[in-house]
């Protein structure tokens, strides 16, 4: 596997393009667009909230169909959430705009939005922007760029990856594109994302990769414990490279799994690092837990944790913190078993092993702390379950974008 | 029921006082004794992590062996929490130094912390504070209004409240004290609460009754989602009301339990509105709800969520926030039958209506959600389930304050 430079447009075949469509913000680009010149095998994964956006149950419905998907149009203005059959409508409308626009079947063309919560989308608008966009559509990775950059709401970078690998002697090119920075919680995290390869692989087998991936990667980020109306992750497969139609989990699948995840992890841990407020990435690694499962819940705990964000947003080595964290995420574990570290690029320091905390350096803790990323490890002695996950620092910004989003 | 001035000392044969020992804070106090002149039948509620601090393994061992309760030490320097067995040593010396000083059996003392996590407690300090304090026990309102100071962390005011009531022809008398604002959050919150009654009742009924009353009252509370490992609540009955001891579920005990709701509800919401940093208290009422435990837990959600703790600081009637935590909360609901209002002392505003925005009045809005309480109402219009929640926002100072808790 190798690492480009580019995102959802790398791969052959694909289009993305963006315009400024006043739906929310004026002198900002708030819609996207990304297209396939040929209809593309689609998987995936949506919010667990039972409180579902429109947009949500629009795309559920292609993936769930079996339908083939060649477009998608985000919005990141208005969520479209708690919005009842108006907010249907509008996703229809939306998808029929590009019928008009581009002959591309409206029942394979997905929506998504992202923004408050509540208020209904402006149709006339979002079918203006359709139509702005459908001419400037380019392969370039300039407009794939500009498409991860429309999409943003409180991010404060754009996120967007792509890497080759190779299958059946082809190389073959996956890329995306994400934003997220509040909202962001596991199962899935508050988050928009959308892949597109040039791979040729069965429907079932790319939402297998997918529904398997996103486990280890979407699913363990948390910027504030509240799971969106919105979460929407969207992978889309072309096959213009032209390898032999992955149909079982051979070589060339493991080899597309490994790229997926490297792919779905990077763009993760960008959405943990840009958090709202966030002024650095916090990572929570737990080994030797009694199970996998175990391993993930205890590290969310970790990251989870409003005390254990504002301690590393201070650089205190509150190690208590973490460990009540772990205490109460319904992990199972003896407290007489564990050892606590704290780890960065400035050093490594134990402090709490095997049920006693350790007298450590307190210089040396702030140091390790000081450093962008700071790494929570924690060897359970337990059984074989390891899990990372990642967040971010709890800050005043955090609070200061929160309690004026929506004015 | 009368509400009475006073707190832990109000029932008969009740005492208290608190020291100044010098565990973290200088020149303060931060030792408390509660102390009951003949043993007293008791009851206790503790935190649901398994990372347990020493003293809750101390005070659930007296409540479940069977023993009688005499007196309670508490300190609010450090949680002799996550420090192994040197902790626990620590809690039996304590109770060993009451013992010295005023001969009451050591295992009938009490212990509980709060503070700091993963410190060691200084023995010698807490054996001399104990000292100090026996001398000074008094069952004045003032006594007990001290005690109820010292055991405070970063609460900003005392919680004391008291109530009397009538069983078998006498007056009996209910009084407690809490702290708690940080780390708050159900099941049980972090909180510490003792409660003094000279109810004559038997240990069984005792517990029964303040297991059910918890439920509906300290573990209906959050401050940030954080279980502590020192939640500790604990009622001792010592029954020199004289009223003949309650040993059924007659009239008698239904008053108590009244009584006991009352007091447990009050000093909640007053840890509530007090949360580290908060500028309101915020309440989610939740009516017609499938089940009582689906009302809890929807409610729970409401005032759990970060984003909606943070439109509460802003007043900013970002409903769709509201909705949003309900749909996570893991309670099965259709967003088309609820309804949500906003509602304060400054009036009531519905902003959702069985699945669809409302237009509403922004300057009335504002007007409801600037006052010192906000109430979010729910109608789930779906069965006979309801609950109330309380927390408080998230504000600048609750990050400010556990940013350099510790230093």
């Amino acid at each position: 596997m190798q690492i480009i430079e580019g995102g959802v447009t790398s791969p052959a075949g694909f289009k993305a393009t963006s315009t400024a469509a006043g739906i929310k913000y004026q002198g900002r680009t708030d819609m996207a667009m990304v297209y396939s010149e040929v209809p593309c095998e689609c998987a995936g994964t949506f919010t667990s909230n039972i409180v579902k956006a429109a947009c949500v149950m629009w795309d559920k419905e292609i993936v769930e169909s079996g339908r083939k998907m060649q477009a998608v149009v985000v919005n990141s203005g208005i969520a479209n959430a708690c919005t009842g059959q108006e907010g249907y409508d509008a996703c229809r409308k939306t998808a029929e705009a590009v019928n008009e626009a581009l002959g591309v079947e409206a029942d394979t063309v997905a929506v998504a939005s992202t923004g408050v919560i509540g208020m209904q989308l402006p149709v006339e608008k979002l079918a203006a922007g359709v139509k702005a966009m459908v001419p400037e559509l380019a392969d370039s990775k300039e407009a794939g760029t500009a498409a991860s950059k429309a999409i943003m709401t409180t991010d404060t970078i754009n996120k967007e990856i792509a890497v080759t690998f190779e299958a059946g002697g082809k190389t073959v090119t996956l890329g995306g594109m994400s934003k997220g920075s509040g909202m962001i919680h596991p199962n899935m995290c508050t988050m928009l994302a959308f892949l597109g390869t040039d791979l040729a692989i069965s429907k079932d087998l790319l939402q297998e990769a997918l529904s398997e991936v996103v486990k280890d990667s979407f699913n363990m980020i948390t910027v504030d414990g509240d799971t969106s109306t919105n979460d929407t992750l969207l992978c889309m497969a072309n096959g213009l490279a032209e390898n032999s139609e992955i149909t079982e989990k051979n070589e060339d699948y493991e080899a597309f799994k490994e790229a997926l995840t490297y792919v779905c992890t990077t763009l993760a841990k960008k959405m943990a690092a840009d958090g709202e407020g966030a002024s650095k990435l916090f990572e929570a690694q737990v080994v030797h837990a009694k199970s996998k499962e175990d391993a993930r819940t205890l590290s969310r705990a970790i990251v989870g944790s409003n005390l254990s964000k504002a301690a590393i947003f201070g650089c205190d080595a509150n190690f208590g913190r973490f460990l009540c964290a772990m205490g109460y995420s319904g992990a199972d574990f003896d407290q007489n078993d564990v050892e606590l570290f704290f780890k960065s690029a400035n050093g490594t320091l134990q402090v709490f092993d095997h049920g006693t905390p350790l007298a450590f350096d307190e210089d040396k803790a702030l140091a390790i702390m000081k450093a962008d990323a700071v790494t929570v490890f924690v060897d359970m002695h337990e059984g074989e379950g390891e899990a990372t996950a990642w967040g971010c620092d709890l800050t005043y910004d955090y609070v200061k974008i929160n309690a004026d989003y929506r004015s």
